[in-house]
């Protein structure tokens, strides 16, 4: 009989895990009320709140803790001119007016960073390096990028902000303008603001989970 | 002057909105605490707990609505026997013991229900028919089903669930131990319980957000 186990009883324990959860409210914010914003209200987005999302999206879990998304984060007017030759018309006007819009992108050297954000097996690096390498590298970035990716927008809806998620631009365009060395690849556009909720569209059907999972 | 227009000044719309933030300890749950789980308590995952994940998770945003993730939730002995082959030895015990594990797949035929969930523009699933397009569709269908993955694992922790997602695993097999016929492509495994605090190992060190924001 092991008279220093002091754990408590496993039912304790989940039970204290199950209260974890997140209430109504909270759900709300980041999910069953959180809409894609296609227009915003004139209030002002700070480099400290933008700062808080990507520190908290940073948390989520990737590949051996890779990490290879990146932000530009497109604020002045000057920077927004740069952006506008690769927005779609239906994305130009509300991507203008919007107080920030974030270029989403892929960092294909992340390996370089994995002795330090993976430093039990700083060996993995290698796993990255050599020729015919190019095409898994860019894979691999691309899939956790997008992961990170989701963890923001949820970050950004859990500090109260709206975004609007835009995959309709001209890629080669931006990463030409924005990564003219080659080394990063982008992924989406995200207008960050407080959506204005008289230019929401209505919520769009969802699958039933019966058609989008099943139990073996 | 417009005495029909009752809509409140945008300094107290955006309070509101800023108001939706969540509050710590449920920033706790999702980002700030939530770790990957590397074991788990013998505690129940209940196929209503998995249910209201993936619909929490159906509601995030993915390009033009095309919602491509799919799930198989591998719960009995005999589905994790199929699914053993394919493990790595570092992922076989955890896998194995955990109380369910999720394939996560992406549905190569998507837009069979773009009539459906984007009504507005039903004509879009004309994009990814035709030749030379599979590559095109394949993409797609990746990223968003990793962007909603990313929604995914955040909705399970709001559930109060942890979960521990997998890359190291033979993606080949398991397509064609459960999707035969080619239509789903494996991306990811996600174990999933209530973590067992003893077997999680360190954090890992995250990167500053300068190294991975800038501001234009």
């Amino acid at each position: 009989m092991d008279l220093t186990n002091t754990a408590p009883p496993v039912e304790e324990q989940v039970a204290l895990m199950a209260a974890r959860a997140l209430d109504e409210n909270a759900l709300r914010t980041i999910f069953t009320e959180a809409r894609t914003a296609n227009g915003f209200l004139p209030g002002p987005v700070t480099r400290e709140q933008l700062t808080a999302a990507i520190e908290l999206a940073e948390l989520g879990p990737t590949s051996a803790n890779t990490l290879p998304v990146r932000y530009v984060f497109v604020e002045t007017p000057e920077a927004k001119e740069r952006l506008k030759p690769a927005l779609s018309p239906g994305n130009l006007d509300k991507t203008m007016a919007a107080p920030v819009t974030a270029i989403v992108a892929a960092d294909l050297l992340f390996y370089e960073n994995i002795a330090r954000t993976f430093p039990t097996r700083p060996e993995m690096a290698n796993n990255f390096i050599g020729e015919g390498k190019a095409d898994f590298v860019r894979t691999f970035a691309r899939d956790n990028a997008l992961l990170q990716m989701g963890y923001f927008i949820i970050a950004l809806r859990a500090l109260g902000l709206d975004c609007g998620a835009m995959g309709g631009f001209d890629k080669p365009k931006v990463d030409a303008e924005f990564f003219p060395d080659g080394r990063f690849i982008t992924l989406y556009l995200i207008n960050i603001g407080y959506g204005d909720p008289t230019k929401s569209f209505p919520r769009l059907p969802r699958l039933a989970p019966a058609e989008i999972a099943t139990f073996v």
